[in-house]
This record gives structure tokens, sequence and C-alpha cells, in this order.
């Protein structure tokens, strides 16, 4: 799923379709085979043996959506070898975080907001921020989208919307749980869908839509409840969260996106920020705040599931939030030392990263088909005329 | 699912793209909303509260399908905000009609030939009806595909036919039944893709297959099935039923939409009478010929879940095949009520509908990308011949 | 999932995507239909009557993608009713084949490395032989593919990618048996994924990655363990199995297609040898490997559902992998004749074949719409600009 999702979601730029789609089928299928080795040592290492389930695969798959969040922030200014350096990286310290968080810390996270949306965003926005280049100037004419490319990108966006319900209740428990995670998700992803296209179109100055808006920030409302959902949020928990993350994600699109790289030098292709990284902050502290208002009356059995250390009375839900809130900023200070040290990393000269004027180009990386269909179709049109 | 499908389905009009994706994107994430509160008002109201689950999601779900439906009919020539108020009037007729079948009259129709597709069909063509535009004329050169917004198009379709089993199948009761759904789904649905391909390279003159053609009709056995896959319907009656739905569909494409708007005004941009509203009222004209045929013998213990009425001995086949065809009269007539005061409320001025001469234009609502593909890339390849 | 995978994939010609698409629906609808009737006859008919449930549907699918596999060496150079002769011959061969090895030999083949991919590819290529065209070179210019046409391409590849474990593992027993299948096939596919982008940018020359091995390659791993991701495979051995076909099938793209075309006047549009043939023979060979290293100890109780005839003592591990791989001979003996029979009757000159000049061509066969986006979105602007 995330293949599809990602990928396709990243196609919009006009020159950069082939390594969009491409590298994310490259950095993911690498990412599942290193995050099952090392979540395996870190999780199900019995006797010498790594143990492997469909469980250690959802696992995977959720640390290959951290690395290709961070993907989004670099899009187009990076090349295949720094970002298999990238996902090398990232995976090891992802598996860490999610590890001191969900074992150590037993904090809960089912969809992710923190573990794979704070980390994956804050990650690559450092990364990009060490990766900075003053002369991107000399690309900006191919960082835009064309007709087709926004089309192939709302593939991707349809395909994360349908699959987001499922994605959050992955990791939750069977049964009631896992029905509810799912209703929560879908209520959020409807409200942010509806505020983004109300506030694209209130901020454009003159009443058009912008399809990077309806793109991203209609998504926000899945990331936005990635930690409560499975919680009782109720429905208007649920469509109150999705409808701020819509919010913020569009403005932030609009308004903080530049800012972002003129003042703080970070240069972000995809808006990782918009859609990954203020509402997997938002997701958290939502969570901080549904976590702390849990009583055994609202949950009955159920509590068991969610709340395992609440309903063994080893915590307070006042303790339990307060480790919430501990673990969302291990994640931010985890995302930012492992990104700038990764930049670093990255910025060794013998990894092939493109040149300022052949960022977002696909002809560095790819044997692009050189003749055009425009061109190619003008001979057999008259060749169709004489026959 | 249904995202997806009509989402991509719509995409074939060359200048069309963004609104067919994105406002397929509004209007239903708007009906998910709307839809959850007027059904749960109607089916699931206890105690000062609606109870949710997923089956008002499946429900809600089928509400967006016979609204896009609608939106299929005036794709092209209506704003966002007509849009919405026709979603916000559309849903709460689909709930009380589908009430007053399935609940007040007893009527079976699990995969909604008549409450989704009847229904969605006619109200569309007759709010179209009232919108009619006799000046479309001077959009005409935008009303036709191009060869990728064609194949954009393929992938709704062929999404639409993998789901369509899964589709009527979903709200029927679990084990056999909902196997015979599945399989008579598919049964009829490769009948009438095959009469599909046969008519179009017949009805053509010079034997050549028209795109529009397999986009759509292909998808009208399983429409046709969608009252009686639940029932006794057996693979030769699927197959029969989904040959003659392709066949009245593609006549329909080809002979009937012209008709239609030249004869009796109705713009119909979609097809949607030929895909939707013919084989629809042909699906539930076979639904009461399956019910006035079943015995206890055929459907032994699966009588109870089919038509437990029958079971209960409170109808006969006979009379329970009266009420099916009532059924599908009080659908028409709410659809054609419906959908004509709709269209008199939407012709509203202050709802932004958009000028004769700019329909089936995305710039009216999209910031579209303004340069071309075409002549971005030269400028590219001159650069790469220089390096 | 046959549908949207093998009918994208298909589509990177750049003048053949209306036909890569619609032919493959029609040949898979017809297969599907066709295939139910032949396999009941040969599984499920007692009584005078076949016996049809969802395990038969997914017989049949099977059965089309192996028409599919076939279809991919002829695209271009055939007509629809072609296509439909070669899938009716096709599917009975097919048919018998399976029921061959399957129910007389006790062969095991549950993801069909032997009876999908290898007859479906050499049938294929038999038949390819047979219909060798001379002057294919007058239609050369429109073998290649366009930017767009990749990017849809990919759309398969990543759907055939996601859905292939599911593919090899729906007819397992449910269990232990349908995980351990699914996770080996993914291992494989990652592996493949990793070997095919590592491999295309060493044979390239210039380093850069072709799209084709990334289309094509990528998915070997899913072939190679379709006989034995069922089996004790192990995940090594699954990474493994998956680097070499990655490896052969990227080798052959590059090396051995050319080769095929020129020394053995094979033309192969879709390099079906590389991706089904190759790969297939090695799936094939590696589950004779596998079976005859069989033991009581590694599968305990579940030998019962992935050796039957072992557990029952009927058979030694070793004679079963000496009739594994009299099946492996016994499939390309039946796909070697069945497709030069095959071929000989589809040059009967009633069977509309397409000319050589006109190969690769959507507008033989379909209307095609005329004016380009490119030439229309220019009066479109200059309205605008006067608006």
């Amino acid at each position: 799923m995330v293949f599809v999702g990602f990928g396709f979601l990243m196609v919009f730029l006009q020159r950069y379709g082939f390594s969009s789609v491409g590298f994310t089928f490259l950095v993911a299928t690498f990412t599942l085979q290193w995050a099952t080795l090392v979540q395996g040592f870190l999780h199900s290492f019995h006797g010498g043996h790594i143990h492997v389930s469909v469980e250690s695969l959802i696992n995977a798959d959720f640390c290959a959506g951290a690395v290709l969040i961070s993907f989004g922030a670099v899009l187009g200014k990076t090349g295949p070898a720094q970002l298999l350096l990238m996902a090398l990286l990232e995976t090891v310290l992802f598996s860490v975080n999610e590890f001191i968080l969900l074992s150590l810390l037993g904090v809960k996270d089912a969809g992710g907001s923190m573990t794979i949306h704070t980390f994956g965003a804050y990650f690559g926005l450092f990364l990009s921020r060490v990766l900075y280049r003053s002369q991107l100037e000399k690309s900006r004419h191919r960082q835009s989208s064309v007709y087709h490319s926004d089309l192939f990108a709302m593939i991707g966006t349809i395909f994360l919307w349908i699959f987001w319900p499922s994605f959050n209740s992955a990791p939750t428990a069977l049964g009631d749980g896992q029905h509810r995670t799912a209703l929560n998700t879908y209520y959020s992803l409807t409200a942010s869908t509806l505020s983004t296209f109300a506030l694209s179109a209130l901020v454009s100055g003159d009443g058009r839509l912008d399809m990077v808006h309806i793109q991203n920030a209609a998504l926000a409302g899945g990331v936005v409840v990635g930690t409560s959902s499975e919680m009782m949020l109720t429905p208007f928990g649920a469509v109150a969260a999705g409808f701020l993350a819509g919010t913020v994600s569009t403005l932030g699109y609009k308004f903080f996106t530049p800012v972002l790289e003129f003042r703080f030098k970070i240069q972000d292709t995809c808006g990782v920020h918009n859609l990954h990284g203020m509402p997997g902050l938002l997701g958290a502290l939502l969570g901080v705040l549904v976590t702390w208002l849990a009583t055994h009356e609202a949950y009955g059995d159920g509590l068991q599931n969610v709340f395992p250390l609440i309903a063994a009375g080893q915590r307070s839900p006042t303790s339990q939030a307060v480790y919430q809130l501990f673990g969302m900023f291990v994640t931010l200070l985890s995302a930012a030392v492992g990104g700038s040290l990764a930049g670093l990393l990255l910025r060794l000269p013998f990894l092939d990263s493109p040149p300022d004027s052949q960022c977002f180009e696909d002809q560095v990386y790819w044997e692009v088909p050189g003749e055009q269909e425009a061109e190619v179709q003008r001979p057999l049109q008259s060749e169709e005329t004489q026959a």
C-alpha cells in the first residue's frame, strides 16, 4: 500500500516521475529488508534466530513509511546512493526510537503519529537543512507540476486516503478496537478533506483551488489521529481533529513552506512538514489529551487492550499522558539529532549528489525515452491519411 | 473504492481532470459525513445518540455512490457550490427512499439496482433537464477525450470492475449468500464486457472499437444484477443478464444519448442513463422476475436470509415480487420529483455556475499549471546536449 | 488483480495503450468464462452439473494469468480475433496441463511457476515464433515508450508487486501455510527488486537505470518462488532466489532478447521470456530442490498440507522431486507443441492480423481521439487571456 500511495503522491514533478516512483520502490524494498533485520533483532531475537511473522512485515512497512516521508523532504535533490544510506541510518534510528517509545516507555501510538509521521518528517527536515542548496534556483523551473503529473499524484492521494483506515488499524487488537480505529480515522479524513477544500479556496485570493493542497492536506486527517484513533476519541473528536489538521496543513503549504525555505534554509520539496510534521505533532498532543481523559467507565473491558498499564493499575491516566508527552519529545530529539548526523554523512563527496542545475531531473539517473509523443504522432496521422 | 473508481472514470474529459477527481473527492467526503447523520437518524437513533458502525459506513458509501452517479450527468456544467447543495438534497432523499423501500416495503435490493443506480441516474437526469443549456455548443470542443485521459479513465473502469463483486456482496449475509452474490456479479460482468466489445465493433461502421463503450458499458453487468445477485439467479441467468445489460448500454451510448439531448433536452455528460439508468431498471425488473420464481426448495435454509418475509410466511413470492415492482416505481417517482426540485434550487444565481463557454474547463475552479510539458522539455533537452 | 496489473504493465507502448488495456480486458473476461467451463468439466463435473465456487473463480483467474502472459509475447502484432482464438486454445491446453500436473502427477505448484508462468511464456514464445514478421522494422518506431506511458506501466508493476504475495498464497491451505507463502514471496520480491536496480545500473554503461528493467525484472522474485513459496524455503532461501531471479531477468532484457529475435526469430514484445520464462523454469527447479530436501522434522504437522503424498508414505521426498521435475518437462512440451499449433491456426487469413507497418498502433482497432491536447490547449489559453 505504502508503495502505490507514496510513489504516486510524489509524481507531481514534471520531470521527476521516473525517479519519484522508481526510488520510492528502491528505498522501500531496501527498508523492508533492513527493517526486518533491525526490528527482528530488537523485538523477536530468540535463541540466535529472528522470528518473522506477518506482524514483522507490518512493522517493517511502517518503518518504510517513515523513510519515504523523509524522502519527500529531499525529493529531487539526492541520488540513489544517498537515499540508500539515508534509509540505512534512518531505519536503525526509527527502530530504536520505536523500541524506546513502545517497549520501554509504554507509550501507545498505533497509527504512528509520533513514531512514523513526526519522526519521519523532522528527520527529513533536519537532513534537508544540512543539505541546503543555495543555488537551487537553477532547477526551479522544473520544480512544478504539469497537468498529467498532477493527475498521477491524485492516484497516490486517493489510495492513501482509502487505505489509511486499514493502515491505522493494522496493529490494533482485533474486534472493537480495530473497528473504532478505522471509524475514527475515516471521520477524521472526511473532515480534513472538507476543511482543505474550504481553506484552499479561501487563501488563494481568486477563489480557485490549488491541487497541491488537495493532494496533500486532505490526508492530514489520517496523520492527526494516528495516536488517538485507537482510543475513545468519539466521532465528534475525530471530525474536530481532522478539521484542524486540514486547516493547519493547508495554511502551512500556503504560508509556512516559503518561510521554512527562506528563513530556516529548509527546502521541503513535498511539504512533509505540512502533511506529516505539524499534523503528527498535533496528533501526539491529541493523544496526550485523550489519554489524560481516559476512564474505566468509558473503555470497559477494552481498557485492557488500549491501555494495559492503566488496566493493570500500574499507571494512572495522568501519568500515562505524561509518558505520551515525553515520548513525543524523545521522538523529536532523536529525529533532529539523527537527521542532522545523517545529513553530514550524506554530504560525503563520493555519493553521487546531482548538481544544482540538474535537480528534479530524471535524465541524470534514468534512460528517458527521447522523443515526445507529440512529435511521434504527427507522422503517424499523415500516414493514416494516406492509407 | 467508490472514490478511485468514480473519480477516474470521469477523468476522460481533456480539460476537466482536476475537477473530475477533485470534485468527486469533495462531494464524496461531504456525502459520507452527511449521510452518516441522515441515515443514522433514520436507522440507528436510540436514546438521543446515533450509533455508528462499519455498517453505517458502508451505507454512507452507497449513498455517495448514488450522488456521484448524479454528478456524472451534470459533470462539467456545475460548480462546487451547486454540487454540494445537490449532495445535501440528494442524500436526504436517497436515505428516505431507501428507508421506504428496505424498511417499510420490505423490498430486497442488496447491490442497489434501484436504490443506488436507478435513483442516482434519474435524479441526475431530471436535474440536468432543469439545468439545460442551449448554448453548450460553445464548450463542445472541450467535451471530448485525449489519449492519456482515456487511459486514466480505464483505471477507474478496471477498479470498479474488480471491486463490484465485493460492492454488491458487502451488505448481504455472510457465508453462502455472500459467495453467491459475488459469483453472480462476476459472471454478469464478464458477460457484459464481452457483449460490449462485440456491440461496439458492430455499431461503429468500420469495425473499430470505441473507448467510451468499453469504459462504461462493460460495467453494466454489475448494475443489472444489483437487486438479484443475492438471489438464486444461477450463473446462466447472470450471464444472460450481463449480456443484455452490455448490449442495451452500448446501444444507448451510440443511439440514445443524442436523442436524449436533442429531443428531451437532457445533456448527460457521462452517459449515466446508459450505464446506470437503463441497466438499473433492467436490474429492478430482473429482481421482480427472480423473486416471483423463488421457491422454498431452491433456497432451503437460505430463504431466511434472502427473503425473510417469505420464509416467515407473511408474503408469497408473488406478493413479494409486486412489492419489488412497486419499489421501483417509488424510486423513479422520488428521483424525478427530487431531481427536478433540486434543479430549480441549483439555478439560484448566487451559486457559481460556470458560463456556457467555460464548461468542461478546469481553469475556472483550479490553479492549472500554466506551462505545458512539451514546451518545458525542449530547453531541457538542449541543455543536456550542451552538457 | 490480474486485470489492473497486466493491463497497465503493457501500457508502456506509446501508441498501443488502448489496445493493451482494452484487449487485456477482453481476453481476460473471455478466458474467465471459458476457463470456468473447461476447468469445471475437468475438476467439478458431478451429475451433469458443473459446481462453481470462489475456488473455481481463482482457478479461472490463474488461467487468465497464463493467457495474458502469452499475450505479452505477441502484443502489438495480433488482432482481437486472433487473441480470442489464442485464448480459446490456450485455456483448454492450460487446463489439461494443470490437470495432468496437479491431479495425475501429484505435483505441487501453488503459485504456478510451472503451470502459469513457464506454460504461458513458452506458449507465447512458440506462438510468436510461428507468427514471425521479418518486416516488423516498419513499425519499430512505435515500439518504444514515452514518458507518461512508462508511468502508467509502473502502476501495473506496483500493483502486481503488492498483490503477488496474495496471488501465490491464494490456493494454499489457510493458516501457517498461507502466512509462510506470503512471507516467502514478499522476501523474494524485495530481493529481486534490489538486484534489478543494481544490475540495471551496472549493465547500462553510463550507470543510468532503465525503466523497462524496473517495470519487469523487479517482479521476477514473485515468479521464481511460485512453486516453492508454500514449502520450507526459509527467508534466506527466498531472498537468494529473488536475487537470482532479478539478476537473470535483467540480464535477459539486456542481452538475451535481441539474441532471441535475431537468432531464433522470436519477437517477444514484452520480454515475457525474461519475466516469466526463465524465472518460471528457475522456480520449477527450485521447487525440485526444496522438495528433495523436505523432511518430516522440518514440516511437522504441516507436511500433510504441503506434501500429502509424502505424509501418507506413498512417496519419498526424492520421488516427489522427480515428479516435480517431470511436471516441468510436461509443461514445456505441452507449451511448445500447443503454442506452435496455435500459431499455425492464428495465421489463417480471415483473422484480421494487422499489416507489418501498422503494428503497435491503436488506430487499427480503436477510434482514437484525433486532436492532441497540445493543440487544443493553445486556443483555450488565449481565450482565457481575453477573458
